[in-house]
């Protein structure tokens, strides 16, 4: 569309930003697919680096494969530099910056070998996959999840409140009853306990052995087994209810700085104040 | 409001009851959110004194710090009979009860030393936090969870009973079939076996291991598995049915006697008589 | 109401009848909550017996309190046999059964001692602690979630049929790829750490240790985290659908036989006959 | 009816093609019932044989057992090969596929002994257990199920992609707190306890141990159990939406080709164009 568009952004750049950025035309969708290939096939490289087995035997193919990643990635960075109207505004963007940080650990790391940290940095890439719910049939569905789990977040937030304060109370009480020589050494490993049980995670590294930690530990298991009906409840509600606004309008992006979620009557973007 | 004060209540008292007990001006949300941060420093020293490592190095300031909060909170109780028209009733209503005791155990640990018990009732100040609650956006949340509840609560009685007749009958066959030897020791044990695995917990602490006993256990957890179903059916259905009444009118609170769950129409509170 | 009666059933017994069997005159309510009392405590006297410590000490104290309780059963199991009009219709219905049993096993072990089956069978007279569901307000509770059980009964057997399948096939791979050495030492056993792991149970008596094994547990895992969606789903979808029938004609029950599930417009018992 | 057939196929093929496939004469039900009976039978055959201590004693029998289901289901692969018009159609649609694979293995055994997938082939024959959703009442019900799954597929899909790149992520985090020392050994094992905590299974074989991973844990779990609640609100919301079709005429399955899901109106297989 002419008006969405300043006469500057016309030619190659306008081409690249849709293949780029967008997912409507046949090379966006390309272009989308073969990156989330490519970030699911450089986190798998990362994950099977760790094993040390593999990493005797393939770890020299593993860490080109990394560097080989590295590089697309950092060549997408620019481009995306490149091609976006104002590349500062999508830089510290959340998306903007999730993509650099999927360029910059492997780089670091020449300078700063070792850092453990670097890894799970590394694996942050994963959240570009987000992206693909641009593609056609996923944008509708996404929102709704985020949507009902928006208008649920009070309600949620309410209930988790309820769950920490049981989970501390009985976490103080069972490290009186069962004491320090059952596992039970202090009020935080309790809890710890406490919240293993009540999520019904129950993974019996510490558990009561006492008659009267047994019966208070049988009582918070039953109210964790009654009170999953709440958050379901909840959401469940949330979502059986109908949709107020259409989803169709959330398609629309800025093309400045990528800010999503415009009103359905907005002309202007709320975050750069560019032209929709 | 005049006609909502008797003339005795005007001045100082009636500013600072807004303060303490109400959360509509920014003093009264202010006080609030200090308050929360108090409840929740205070408890976390509690916490940290049960880990004998900080306790050997910090003890003696984790020890000042909870008697810093105890005169705080001491301060505030204080406060709030005076402010409070009458104080008898509050301080026998529930939330009074709790403010009290968040008093009362730092100071008796004064004369009985190493009472343990203790431990316990200082962590139920953490109850106080449902006072936030009455902040803006929580007020309609939180009565609605609630409403939600209580309207299902003979439901949830029902399926108690029927998930404890279950649990006792499942656990005696299982003291029968699997024996003291393999850790059903005795009925209760037996009964706490059979919760741990019906809820899904499941800690393995004792497990069947004879083959009728672990084809037991497969049907019991099965069931388990299925008839979480019903408790999350109830809520779920009870919070997707529209709500009766308006919830604006639940943050209507007595001015004497702290009652909430006025009628909509209801002049005088229901509890003290006071006029609204 | 005149017509419900023959006039034989008149005078001393029918009021006998109106107290044991129904719940609707303050006698009535009385002795059902009094027999519930009773059933919780015998039951309470089998657990207690079972753990050593006490039945060392209270054990001789608890076989009198046993003997006490069997003698008021079989006192009420005779009165209700007396009062009811068709003493062998009810004798063989499920509630008769249940009555019966209830009073049996402590008599039979005078003759054949130490049989442990008796226990369990001790223990089912809790099953009738559903009878006080006839009191007020659990009627149309109880009858709400089994009517809602009993609609999605076919839905619900698909599920678990789709459950078992997958249960069996899973379990079967997993024993081809751990073995033996692993703990997965046959079919069936694979097949209930299968279903340990459905659940999300989750003993940890066995557990997959191959890199391949972990990775169809971990399949297994997120399956059975997500169908749980199912049960759950039907459950909640039939309860928020609103009832079909009135829920109060459900309360009648046929004076002969205790049936109840009578259609509201239906003149006689649909299962002995007699006029309701 | 006579419009629904080709005139070859009259006479017994017909009546044979109707006992087979359908389930809607006496004789049909009863072929599908005795057929899911040899099935289970069967199945509990190869189960059987796998526990060391009953092969050791009658594995001779089992053998013989299996051999004799095998034929049989030879005989009914057979059998629906002649009776269907187009025979290549049915073996090469997945039932049909199913079928023949429940004949196979046990012949193969014969050339190649011991290999030990065969046995998971062997099961995989309890995948036509689905074929007596055919049968009356189930139609309905299985169809619901499946339908509400189909419809929240996408909705699901971005579900398990969000917990798959939480995991991933808490996975590698905790590889680098915990560290191989306490059974975190490798990142693709940290992901697997990561899987195993989130959907509260909760093994206990691998669980952390300092005091960051025990905090860190302790949000996954609660995350888990609350995030639990999106799957279940996805289907609920789903199952509660009425249906848009009557479900009656899915019933409707073509004589040549076994299609189901016809339109009410079709008068014609969607698949192979044969007059329904």
């Amino acid at each position: 569309m002419e008006s969405k568009l300043s006469p500057a952004a016309s030619g190659w750049r306008q081409r690249a930003y849709s293949v780029i950025f967008e997912a409507d035309t046949p090379e966006g969708r390309l272009f989308d697919i073969a990156l989330l290939w490519a970030i699911v096939l450089s986190v798998l490289a990362v994950m099977l680096e760790s094993v040390r087995e593999i990493n005797a035997v393939y770890g020299y193919y593993l860490r080109i494969v990394e560097w080989g990643f590295t590089a697309l990635f950092l060549l997408e960075y620019l481009a995306r530099l490149v091609v976006v109207r104002r590349p500062l505004t999508y830089a510290f963007s959340l998306l903007g910056i999730i993509d650099f940080l999927s360029v910059v650990p492997t780089l670091i790391s020449l300078a700063i070998a070792g850092n453990q940290y670097l890894l799970v940095i590394r694996t942050l890439r994963l959240l570009r996959v987000f992206r693909i719910f641009k593609l056609g049939q996923f944008v509708g569905e996404g929102e709704f999840i985020v949507t009902a789990l928006k208008a649920s977040r009070y309600k949620i937030m309410v209930f988790l409140t309820a769950v920490l304060t049981l989970v501390i109370i009985i976490g103080t009480l069972m490290y009186v009853i069962e004491g320090g020589q059952n596992g039970f050494t202090s009020i935080p490993k309790s809890i710890y306990w406490a919240i293993v049980t009540l999520t019904t995670v129950g993974y019996g590294d510490i558990s009561p052995t006492t008659v009267l930690g047994q019966t208070l530990a049988s009582v918070l298991m039953i109210l964790g087994y009654a009170i999953i009906a709440v958050p379901t409840g909840i959401v469940s509600a949330q979502m059986a209810t109908p949709r107020s606004g259409s989803p169709a309008y959330k398609q629309v992006i800025c093309h400045e700085c990528q800010a999503t979620d415009h009103k359905p009557e907005a002309e202007y973007c709320w975050r750069c104040g560019e032209k929709l």
